[in-house]
């Protein structure tokens, strides 16, 4: 089956480590396509960007052909997530919901570590919109360094989530730590070795999510909310 | 003061609707500004078309000159409401925002009403999202012809809402009804000839809001969640 | 238009400082009549006080005359609100109801500090029944010597408020601190110059809610909740 | 041990009624002692006579002497029950408190029942106040005659009783009924006969839940929010 | 890999039924060796055979061996799901955990059919339990002859369900439906065919993310509620 | 009357404990006859042990011989309560329940102690459960050693339990303290003349609250989730 990949912003280095992981995590018969939204924002972190990748990526993905067999949309935020879901027909995964979907099963109350500092209300308003708030323990924040001073070294990188897990493990009682930014996925083997509490990367289950989906024929509900938007695809959204 | 009332859509007709009932609730030192999001969809009646108004108004309202001392967004919806907070140094009040802060002390639990019946959901997720749900009775449909088939009769019209508010006050004990769309607002006045219960006409109370905000020098707080954007201001948003 | 602005307690130095304020507050066309609680306790500073001054409030108030445009209930408290907005046919507004109308649209999550820390429960019962516990933060106590010992020194005052403030920010994550009581208001200006988060003053919201509700012919929904008492105004509460 | 039993209405017919019920339920060695609130009013049907009550009540209670082992305060309401754990040391049991007490180790979901309709809110609000709201079904009013149209004959209530208990079980899937009012606690035993579901009679309740915390030595705790009023006992009560 | 179909019961019949579903929904590769709690009840319709079931289970599936990689409680209910997860170290999924799972990204709110009626209070506690309450429009009871008068024809079991579908949409707005039980799952494929909203069959879900679960190396988090027993292993579980 | 007092796990230590608590605490008409677990595990100090608990006790409670007046559960957990109510047709109180109906009448928020600390999850659990997750503010766990380590001398559990409910007074701002599990009830007399808040000891709860069951002729409601199980009665249990 074929996967959409979508990278919400438009930064191709992080679509790039994005797919790395994503098919890192994919079945070998599921061809994982990469996709960046080069309309949007060069990264979403804030409420401005969220609208500007979301009204991009909803006008952008009925137009991709062929189309998909599902669509995962591989930024841990909202970002026009419910807009999407209207306008395509193939199952479309948001990574948040499929790592609350993972991480429901498998913990007693989970955190999320975000960064920059200021997704934190953001990320809170994601929790209670998918109505998982009574299993959140807390979100937290990673204190990296902002984006414009370049990537800090893995190994401070590291350092620095460990730190916020461990502290949000401890004030909390969370179980299950959901890395909650494409700043933090990729260190989440290396955390593994070093957290107590599960790991959850949200990629890969993203894409484990679509696939499963796929395979039940699955999709969003097209009776209420996720149905197409009055007159879509005859000519008022072109 | 000068207060720019911003329909999020693109119709017209809709702006001068809303502008009149704004001017109609407007102190007399108060200049209504009518403002219609040309770059906007022609209704805010999906997802899709609440992250169109969205992303058309986080951009443009930053530009409006000469800025005026608040902006009254006529849409009750979200379309992108934290993203114009963020954007903006002024006070922005939604107004469905409003019509909540004007029902809460007025009422025991509130309803709203709504049109078409595929915004139910939409509404739902709204009301959760302004932290008020514990105090909505519910959330209805009103039988409106769809906007295609043109406006019915301004006395069939009000006869459904009628309708409609007498169910919802029935089954849910509500004792207050907002008018939870543009196509509901221009039928307050008689409504409340017919209906017992308290009808909260939503771009009124955004007005007045608005209004006592300016005074109050109030505006979101820029200590968190609404500040501005990352490099906002700084070329990144061109 | 007339605006009584109601002192819940019977202390006229109390009185004299929310007038003060409310008519700062007030626009140039209304008039704030102060009114003292003379028959309610010295404070409210408990349950018993609240009922004290509540029943004193909703027996003395529906005979005021002549009756005003709008009631300003101007205590940080609840002391019989519902029985107030029962037996008066105006508006009648509380300034905690004000304070959260005001604070809702203008903040992810809000703050409440109190004084003295009794009133802690208190107050958490009231944002309650309030319905908007889901924006409440926190509520902290502000570290005041006892009323008895007479106020500190402005200065020592806005220390201890500011600590607290910054204290309840940095635990909780609120974005709005609400000055929830009398012995707070005062300092509101000077809060604004040291706290990061914005200030609301809750006399202020109360007037401007007041004044707001009166023009667009708003209040309490008699239709349920707020109906007259049975056999109210027929001798029954005489 | 004694136990005062305190009727929050002025009407002695109610008390005589309220004492009957308390008799029957009390254990041989207490000696149940009814109080009348004479100085309250005829009957709670409002939120203005909760405070014409509460008042009177926590403005007496202190003074009776000698002071019983334990307050039943008999009405199904508020009026005032934390001001009077306030201002008493002996412990206060609210008959709603008890009724729910007992209600939920023995139902999946309980139902309260109450007349006249307006004190459907009031009852609601109680509910929430009592934080068990996740428990309760519904509030449902029993369809009686006013009360200055005298009480209707056993038959008829009892009728009335039973279609609200049976549609409010129906409707809501509750499998237990507490009965909130003065006028319906009188047909618990009638009702049992007629109603699948368990039926809750709260004056008995208050009853054995005082005498229990008699015996365990247990009252509200005077740790915070029931602490005595400041200067409560030292004049500013007199 | 091995994925271990646990049906929580004693009846051969259902797990035969079972393991076709969820044959048809694994991967190829996945093989799945069907598993019945010859120690169960003969089903689980209560508490007391949700007790029966539980212990049963969690004392033999940790002695199972070859160890699977992972384990399908294949019953829609609790029966000791946290106990199994305790004992074992490999991934334990539930089905109802699953099913939510995936209702959760592709709906606005579910609702889940159940049968007998007796079993609607143990399901809403199960979704309290796991926490999406909040978006469960409602449980519902289809209305199945009782199991002892053997099964129904397919043709209307098929019209109960749909009847039961159809009315719990209508009264609740949900636009997903949950089969809440085995009884209810061989007839998903019919039930899609005739009704408007998705149909989440809970098995095909389980087996899904269960074996997604597996090559995401994911399992129950021991680093809290999840760990093993005190002296599990040791003798103490002998 | 005969109340069996029910120690849930196999420890006679822990029976002859409980019993004298709950001997001290009964009207002297009442007879407390203990009854062990034999069948069940040696504590309850996770879900597997839960669950060998519940089934133990499910099967054996219905065949004590003569049946008691009442039951009460005498250990705080969950361990199949809903199933035992729906096998006896006496009333069974668990005293995690007895202790939240005389809680809440008589705090403002309480705190549940609990060890060891991986039993803190399994609480909030069953708080949740329970539906007084609203006036819960904390779950702590007691310091103390291991049970295979033998008891720690009564100086320093007192001094361990003293910590822990100051911690969680201070952080919590409860003003209630819940001792809950049999390792802590011994102590409850040392506790009060050291801790300023109410402690309330769960089985003497219990057993006040079954006499009271008795007395008021109340039990679980047969009429939904605790009616009996099907066929229980008729072979199917044997």
């Amino acid at each position: 089956m074929k996967i959409l990949l979508v990278n919400p912003n438009a930064t191709q280095a992080i679509t790039d480590a994005c797919s790395g992981l994503a098919r890192g995590a994919a079945s070998t018969e599921t061809e994982v396509i990469a996709w960046t939204n080069r309309e949007g924002p060069p990264i979403v972190d804030s409420f401005y960007a969220d609208y500007a990748a979301g009204w991009a990526l909803s006008r952008a993905l009925p137009r991709v052909t062929p189309p998909p067999d599902a669509v995962v949309l591989a930024g841990f935020g909202n970002y026009g997530t419910a807009a999407v879901k209207e306008v395509m027909d193939v199952p479309v995964v948001n990574i948040a919901e499929a790592a609350f979907a993972f991480a429901l099963p498998f913990c007693h109350r989970f955190a999320v570590l975000t960064a920059p500092a200021r997704m934190v209300p953001y990320t809170q308003d994601l929790i209670s919109l998918l109505g998982v708030a009574g299993r959140c323990a807390a979100v937290h924040a990673v204190d990296l360094p902002p984006l414009d001073e370049g990537e800090p070294s893995p190994g401070s990188a590291v350092t620095a989530i460990v730190t916020a897990a461990e502290q949000v493990i401890g004030e909390s009682g969370a179980d299950l730590v959901v890395l909650g930014g494409a700043r933090l996925s990729p260190y989440a083997a290396r955390l593994r070795e070093r957290v107590a509490a599960l790991i959850v990367e949200p990629i890969a289950c993203g894409v484990q999510l679509a696939e499963a989906a796929v395979r039940l024929r699955l999709r969003q509900s097209k009776a209420g909310k996720f149905a197409a938007p009055p007159g879509f695809g005859q000519g008022r959204d072109a």
